[in-house]
């Protein structure tokens, strides 16, 4: 891999690394070794040169009973970077098992949204157990942020940021930077408040420092900003992110008041959970972490089959009207399935398609009846392909032309059954606020399976196909 | 919604969007109008208060036949951070328009990562006429980047970027920013050299601000760092960005030499492709582009439904097998449909979790073996639930035990198939570096679906079952 090519003295502490930059499992069985054999030493000195997020790995890549004994040899390595990068499951475990003192020493080193994550998971009498034991101001804060529905930007945000008056200069601010200790040490940019503490600008570091001391601060800021409300969903954050290429935005209460910032590289994690979450919604596997507990996914797992079992009895159903027919000639029940199952793919390509684009706000009312024909152009066009397709080699295998056109009549009529439905149904659940990947799929199946089946059974009775012709 | 409730003054110009950053139908049909009655002063008077990023979303929902009209009523708004903003299908016809100096004028403008995303979509031919166009500076740096192959680090890096000898103090670095105006004006963080131009350490904006001016920068500077190779594949990169929360980050040569920089802003768009790619790589959409022309979107889908024809015709060979079985109780094709769907369902899902836990690095040798026997643990359960739920239904709604028993059965059987195949499968794909979400669907469906059936009726057989008991 091309890091191999790079001299080792520029390279971070990688070596545990593989190139995909997950920790290397000899590593890691060499740690677990270590720590069961009671070695905490060992342990310890081979987990101290690790980035925070790999130890945050390596203590989700330890099987859950060999976690504790893990935690207990490393457990000075084990700070709030750490916790802040670890899954949440995997979290919630090692914190329960702290005391709240604990905890609280590890959320006052942290800003204020790592801080919170960490304590909004816990039961409420720990979480006030937690914030008694924290000094008055990070207490302040952490309890405003916990004020602000979960998944909301008023609970990514923190409270670390530099805000300063209209009037000063470039000099001002760097005086101000250098002259306060206990400022922020970590920020991108810094925002200009007027006297009431509304953002009225926004200035880049760089262009900070590319300024002479003299000019004003309000020479050199953005005036126009994007600000954040505290109650917007933190997927709509991400939108926003990205689309506007953001680093760090002020976060404003309900009067415009600035009361946080956001930082890029916490809205990563989320871009990236929203986009994989569709994925996992749409085949009904809830959140799909590895790291939930076996029961928790059993029962999201199972209230979907049993959705589905309900669509698979009324598809079921429609096929016992024709139990006759298909008495009559067995084959149409080999068939069918083929029917159903192209349908089916064909419907899920179109839903991915259409709860993708909707979720990246490409799919609006501008172009949705555009995107609608747009589909059912391709359903037709693929319909007819599979259609002759199909109907050619049924001909040729089964010499029977009545069932060959029968069997890719139904596949033409089945495609645009899906392409309608697969397009047609999310638009719908987006208009009426549901989420289209939790909901669509069960429809655009239950639609493909039983319109097939009765296209495909339906033309058979209707012309009689029969083993005989 | 939330920014009504702001100061409007405090708003960036979003009064054309709606409540998720989304341009408003009204606003979009109103400038179409005014650019399809010919009034291209109206259009861009409404335009031009936007943001590139919303002139982009513009564009790309206006029907393609009318775009060149509308790009020539804003030809002056539709600059290189519109085109770079811009989706590939969308930009790339119309800069196929445009005359090569044209594009030449607008790649000169951009950071060498946004002017190699315009170019590089172009064909050969007009590719070298650009780069002739260009300045030699401006050339060399888009033909060293077009020199790495694409999706790598080397595309999306920019040339712009502040690198400073070690031996020069925090105010060598102010004074170096101050006197030279042609130095890049948006960066977060600048890097420290060696004489032979390797990377020794990179400081973040804010320390140097805070830091006094005596200070040497190399007592600032973070040791520390993750470096990019230039030929690290887009994926990597973004995870990587993710991992350590990076703002920006060195881009080297294969000998260790700063080449480039990438910045946050450039990966959040390929965090969010890339973890959207799954889903739809995983139903056969391919890129899903709601843009794409739809005869290729036609040939991507149609080679995927081909392919699973494939799979759905040896599954009905399967159920051809009993067709004498089927013939004397025709109720069997009507329930075979349920136990195929709950398997294909039960393995879609395991599917989704293992391809998603795999994007991420979170499924890794370290903890394969304790997911796949997790996997099987939910199978077992769901399994186990849903026969006997089904069983008795069967039992009461048909009165037929050995029916029930049967059918029953063979649900526990192929949800037990679905959740090895669903984890085994990805697996494997991913220990063949072939991409788990292109590949898996296919076999894992065959698996649930010919197996499905192959169980249902053979035990059908085995014990016997028919109408009279």
């Amino acid at each position: 891999m091309s890091e191999t090519e790079l001299h080792p003295e520029q390279q971070p502490p990688e070596s545990e690394l593989d190139e995909d930059d997950r920790l290397k499992p000899e590593f890691v069985s060499a740690v677990l070794e270590a720590v069961a054999a009671g070695d905490a030493e060992t342990a310890r000195m081979r987990v101290a040169p690790l980035h925070p997020a790999d130890i945050a790995d390596l203590v989700e890549l330890t099987p859950a009973e060999l976690r504790p004994a893990l935690a207990a040899a490393i457990s000075d390595l084990i700070d709030g970077d750490v916790l802040a990068e670890m899954n949440d499951w995997v979290r919630e475990a090692l914190v329960d098992a702290l005391e709240p003192h604990q905890v609280a020493d590890i959320a006052a080193e942290l800003d204020t949204d790592d801080a919170v994550a960490i304590i909004e998971d816990m039961d409420f009498e720990d979480q006030r157990e937690v914030l008694r034991a924290l000094d008055p101001d990070d207490r302040a804060a952490i309890e405003e942020a916990l004020s602000y529905p979960e998944e909301t930007a008023g609970r990514l945000m923190q409270r670390e940021l530099i805000a300063v008056p209209e009037h000063w200069t470039v000099g001002d601010v760097l005086d101000y930077l250098r002259g306060h200790e206990e400022l922020a040490t970590d920020f991108w940019e810094i925002f200009v408040v007027d006297p009431a503490h509304h953002p009225v600008g926004t200035c880049a570091l760089s262009w900070i420092l590319r300024t002479p001391r003299g000019v004003s601060i309000s020479d050199v800021m953005k005036r126009e900003q994007t600000l954040i409300p505290g109650d917007m969903d933190q997927e709509e954050v991400a939108l926003r992110f990205q689309k506007y290429a953001l680093i760090s935005a002020a976060v404003v209460d309900s009067s415009g008041r600035l009361v946080g910032m956001i930082t890029v590289d916490d809205v990563v994690h989320i871009i990236s959970e929203e986009a994989g979450e569709d994925i996992l919604r749409l085949s009904g596997a809830g959140d799909g972490d590895i790291n939930e507990p076996v029961l928790t996914t059993v029962r999201t797992r199972l209230v979907w089959l049993v959705v589905n079992l309900g669509t698979a009895m009324i598809a079921a159903s429609v096929v016992n009207l024709f139990d006759r027919v298909i008495a009559g000639y067995a084959l149409l029940a080999a068939l069918m399935g083929i029917v159903s199952g192209m349908g089916g793919n064909a419907g899920t390509q179109t839903l991915a398609v259409v709860v993708r684009a909707l979720a990246t706000n490409q799919l609006t009312e501008s172009n949705m009846t555009r995107t609608v024909l747009r589909e059912l152009r391709i359903a037709a066009v693929n319909g007819l392909s599979l259609g002759v397709l199909i109907g050619l080699g049924t001909l040729v295998i089964f010499h029977n032309p009545t069932l060959s056109f029968v069997f890719g009549l139904a596949i033409l009529i089945n495609n645009l059954i899906a392409g309608l439905a697969g397009v047609l149904i999310p638009l719908t659940m987006d208009r009426l606020r549901i989420d289209p990947a939790v909901s669509s799929a069960v429809f655009v199946t239950l639609m493909t399976d039983s319109l097939g089946f009765f296209a495909f059974l339906g033309l058979a009775t209707l012309f009689r196909v029969h083993g005989g012709a």
